[in-house]
């Protein structure tokens, strides 16, 4: 990220001197860093918290973000009159080009239209917040609490908002989901009750780890809101051990065990399998997948003092979250024993996310991490974890979540017949550009994500630009992982060269994982009445600008 | 097996009633059971052994093998007159249904084009003996050991072999390669020197255990021959811990463990990639695959007593062979030493194949069994193993078995980029029909192998009659595996209606793991410049009888 930022404000710098060198005056007006919204995760996990932002602030002096001010010389529309007040449907009308760029922060209004172009973060990154709050996204790119940044909003300045519409707006309480947590505006909603919200592509491969409020979202049912101090983890017994009830800090006192752990959603990059054949399920794009820093008590430990060991037999362990439907049914899972008592396969009960409690949205309290394994399996909110002889008898378990030949179809299918997905295969796909986008002739990036499940590295992705004629080998970037313990993805990105003739480009990325599995060609043959598994080659069209 | 022999006896058998029903004049002279030819793997290993070939007689006695003799009213050729005597090379030359189809037994020579079709185990399996020896076939399939065989086949009797040719040639002494044992003739010959040959796709998947004299083989150099008495395994010591110099009767002094672990060369398949583009390697075919039971001493064991054990820092554990090319280069590989060390991974010094002593192609006296691990790392021959830092420096571990980019090729490869090949991914093929043959309409059994790498279960085998429009689901055959440690394959089977007016059928198969790993469709988008990994669709096209 910083050297991207480096490279937009450098050559916005150069632009600006060379069209333009009389620097604008600027408007005096300071306004309060202390505005009134409060994000649902306050701080900055990707640096590590408020504290280490000192390395942005230097970059963001060193740089003095001066390629906007030096070409741009706005009137400083911020007066000292009374000024023109705005409702938030309004705001939220001026999205576009089209209409117009409006964003706010705190009580103030901005018309960032002609700026846009000129965001050294790009200008897709500020369209994320096109019509509503700054907020989110400042709380997330510390970069721009500084005077430079405010300074230079400020010229944009055109009103403030209604004080009626400076408030959020209050959720119904007959409404199950009434209490569920505010989100970022960024997320993109599948489903609102339950929350179902993945990143844009462009936020999702922007980091290595996955700021807590980008993180997909996958509820399946109201967000429990759980109260630490009261809080019990049940651990059924083993015959002849004993059973437990562990407050928070009982399980603090468990070795701490941190491990950098991709989830991927069974359904990720579903819509393009209704693109061959209706499923049902909900329209995932390519975001349903997000890595964070989880860390917690091992299973194993916690399992051992509950007096459980292997046995010769197949064992499950069988998990229940505390969130439930109104019939009182909680979310469940399993996970074999064998994987769950395996130390090398680091289970978790992580009760940390990015160096901060879980937000309520990922399980706060405590949720299971199993790394490799499809994120059905790490439940949230966790109450109970017990060992069986069979799977979990949850409809998450036995009737969902397992894949079928694309020849089944609802009148036929046999769900006894599959086994649960448990590690998911070889996954890739393109998150820069995206499908439909026109990228301009010369150097272009192509970035995108690639993982693969069971603690298996991704050795290499390849991308097409003709439709899978030719292939060339992407840059993998990422931590380095232990053999067998991949647990994260890899991010990629590959540097072409776009002749000027080209008219379009079919970009297409493939990814290898280290036993040499691949993604299928295509799509109809995996097709399956679930939508899930949907791994083919991730195919793209792009136009030239002419 | 057994079904399949009935099933065609069977419908020999109403086919021999209802066209003729007058049994033939046996002729009666019998004929040595005493041959002079000692096949290189004495005993049946699919069965347990000579001595429990009991079961195939009553099977052979309760059948009579009498659609053969009921049909067929055959003059006694073999008459009391002097024999006609024949060259190898006459008997040899009479191998298609042109020529007439002629075998031998022991000095005996029999015309059996007219019996060919009337073969309880079918045509194709006769055919397989076609020009030669009958008893490397006899060997295998106790059931010809009555003396209903006997007296079928004395009807066929046309002569003797030269007195000359009735021996084995010897064998020139400067030939590197003259200690080689003799191998099976069905084996398919892909390189004589060193010898690599695969089973026919019809024997392959004939039983869920390969008999040893058909599991392929992969030679990289001479095979050597060692006296048992005074094999020593070198196992070098960690610091601290002590060099072991291990006899075979050391090594049985271990735990013995025994399991069913299939092999697969890296290059199986590797014809459909040569007809992309070439590739240097061998040709094989689907048969560069094959299952037995394994039994020795477990690695960790053996490491565990010469002082290893887990280290925080990557490690690897080189094997050399006691093979080696005129410079004294031995062959050699490596795995990491977390898989070695893994009790649950079962890496094996193996000793037994079968139940038998290791063949000497297969390794005599110890080879190294990596379960769900390419075939290249179980070392043969085995004289030395070593605990580095480094991945064994071998030619075939860093110059050879590695995967790349189709887009790499000999001018640009660079080996030092990829890693090495260790487990394999999903895998399938359709060995029954075969590609080209020509079916009947109505019901057609469509046969198969699936197996995936890392001890991953196949758990589906989808099929497609029409290119891969439609599928339709195989059934598995095969042992039920445990989680994690599914080392071996399923054969698979599926019946099939084929209509009157079908012209053609575009057979694929397809399998899928438990970890939802899949094949990929096609075999370009994987070509790479020495053919390995090639595990696309396999697509036969088949004719049907009009």
């Amino acid at each position: 990220t910083m050297l991207l930022l480096h490279r937009a404000v450098v050559i916005g710098l150069r632009h600006a001197f060379r069209t333009k060198s009389t620097p604008s005056r600027l408007c005096c007006q300071a306004f309060s860093t202390n505005d009134s919204f409060q994000p649902q995760t306050p701080s900055l996990t990707f640096s590590g918290g408020n504290s280490s932002t000192g390395g942005w602030r230097v970059m963001g002096t060193l740089l003095g973000l001066g390629a906007a001010w030096a070409y741009h010389d706005h009137r400083c529309r911020a007066t000292q009159e009374t000024p023109r007040m705005y409702t938030k449907e309004e705001v939220r009308s001026h999205c576009s080009s089209e209409m117009g760029i409006w964003v706010t922060l705190g009580s103030e209004v901005f018309d960032v239209t002609e700026f846009v172009d000129l965001h050294p973060g790009g200008p897709s990154k500020l369209m994320l917040a096109a019509g509503g709050p700054l907020e989110p996204f400042w709380a997330l790119y510390a970069v721009h609490n500084s005077s430079h940044v405010r300074e230079l909003l400020a010229q944009y300045k055109i009103g403030e908002l209604n004080p009626e519409d400076n408030v959020h707006p209050s959720l119904e309480n007959s409404d199950p989901y009434a209490d569920d947590p505010v989100r970022h505006p960024a997320l993109k909603v599948n489903s609102q009750r339950p929350f179902n919200a993945e990143p844009p592509p462009e936020l999702l491969t922007e980091n290595y780890i996955t700021p807590n409020p980008f993180f997909f979202t996958r509820n399946h049912l109201p967000v429990p809101n759980l109260d630490p101090d009261t809080y019990r983890l049940q651990v059924v017994g083993a015959p002849g051990g004993q059973s437990l009830s562990l407050s928070l800090d009982d399980l603090y006192k468990f070795p701490k065990h941190e491990i950098t752990v991709t989830l991927q959603c069974a359904g990720n990059r579903r819509s393009e399998m209704t693109q061959v054949k209706a499923v049902k399920g909900l329209e995932w794009k390519t975001g349903a997948i997000s890595t964070a820093r989880w860390a917690g008590a091992r299973l194993c430990d916690v399992l051992a003092q509950a007096g459980h060991q292997l046995c010769e037999t197949e064992a499950h362990v069988c998990f229940e979250g505390l969130d439930s439907d109104p019939t009182g049914t909680a979310y469940g899972a399993s996970i074999p024993l064998a994987r769950a008592l395996d130390p090398e396969a680091e289970v978790l009960l992580a009760y940390e996310m990015n160096g901060q409690p879980l937000p309520r949205d990922h399980g706060f309290p405590v949720r299971v991490v199993v790394p490799g394994v499809v994120g059905a399996r790490h439940v949230k909110w966790l109450g109970k974890v017990s060992v069986e002889s069979e799977e979990s008898y949850s409809h998450w378990q036995r009737r969902d979540y397992k894949g079928f030949s694309p020849s089944v179809d609802w009148d036929k299918v046999d769900f006894d017949s599959s086994p649960s997905i448990q590690e998911l295969p070889v996954q890739s796909a393109i998150t820069q550009p995206q499908d439909g986008e026109t990228v301009e002739t010369g150097e272009v990036t192509i970035k995108g994500y690639a993982w693969s499940g069971g603690g298996r590295a991704v050795i290499r992705v390849d991308v097409s630009l003709d439709g899978g004629l030719t292939w060339q080998t992407a840059e993998l970037d990422g931590e380095e992982q232990r053999p067998r313990k991949a647990w994260a993805w890899r991010l990629w990105q590959l540097q072409v060269h776009v002749p000027a003739e080209q008219k379009e480009l079919n970009i297409i990325c493939k990814a290898v994982d280290d036993s040499y599995n691949v993604q299928p060609d295509t799509v109809a043959p995996i097709w399956n009445l679930r939508g899930v598994l949907s791994n083919a080659w991730h195919r793209i069209h792009v136009h030239v600008a002419p």
